[in-house]
């Protein structure tokens, strides 16, 4: 067998973020359902329709890798989503709702920008720079989610948490 | 039963991070063990002498809280440290490990990000100064250890597997 390449664990990632932005697109839509202010279903509905430009990106990774899109179960993504999950059941009603949905929501972020850093690195010393020019476009739509959920947090939800908690 | 408040989901994540930073601690020596070069090798090792200051300054968290130290199974961190548990068996021997190894320790790095600047912002919200502080010092260490990685993988770790996979 021969030995594995840093090529072999770029095609792994590759698999496991689009396993595991295919899971987000189903979980955006409940969190959306889920959310109590307008402004939050706002950003989770947004973020979904990015979150579809964002699996058709890989899969134009994939054709540049002249391999077929399939994903690799992510553990990862598994157990931040069941934690969301688990937050939405424990707080439903609860004046802390929002607080808890953007903070899941930001850990699926934070695990998105880590991988497409990760990718966009080794697609360019692979020298696949039409790969990274992709992720870097992913990347930036992340990262820009990300500050909208820390507004978000700053600001309506976890304040209306906060005065009705008081 | 009284409506859940951002007092109960700010005690619930600082026991999700408890644990998430008891995994990290015991993970990290295995990582560094397993890390082909020395550069990493020490990275690790100094951030697992971080991990344990983090975990510290987490039981004088809930010191201030008067809640006793118990960490709540963190289905997250468990799925990423498998994913990264997974990439050293698949990589051993290959010289893509250490690419690999990092890009399995910024998704941790990552993770942590972002629970403490939850954290840090419900703290300020609801008005545990002390603690807000806590998690800002863990939050500078956790991005300069993110950094650190970043710029290890565009450096000698991967380059080493893109000369080898050449």
């Amino acid at each position: 067998m021969a030995e594995k390449t840093l090529e072999d664990l770029f095609l792994d990632t590759v698999k496991d973020i689009y396993f595991a932005e295919r899971q987000v697109l189903k979980a955006l839509p409940k969190m959306a359902r889920a959310a109590q202010s307008e402004e939050l279903k706002a950003a989770f509905e947004k973020h979904r329709d990015e979150t579809e430009t964002h699996v058709e990106r890989l899969q134009q990774v994939f054709e540049l890798l002249g391999k077929p899109a399939r994903g690799k179960t992510c553990e990862a993504i598994q157990g931040i989503i069941a934690e969301g999950e688990e937050i939405t059941e424990a707080f439903k009603g609860s004046s802390a709702l929002d607080a808890g949905l953007i903070s899941s929501a930001q850990a699926v972020e934070h695990y998105e920008i880590t991988r497409y850093g990760t990718l966009r690195t080794w697609a360019l010393q692979l020298g696949m720079k039409d790969a990274a020019a992709l992720f870097e476009q992913t990347l930036g739509e992340e990262s820009a989610t990300d500050e909208a959920l820390s507004s978000l947090a700053n600001t309506s939800s976890n304040s209306r948490a906060k005065t009705k908690a008081a």
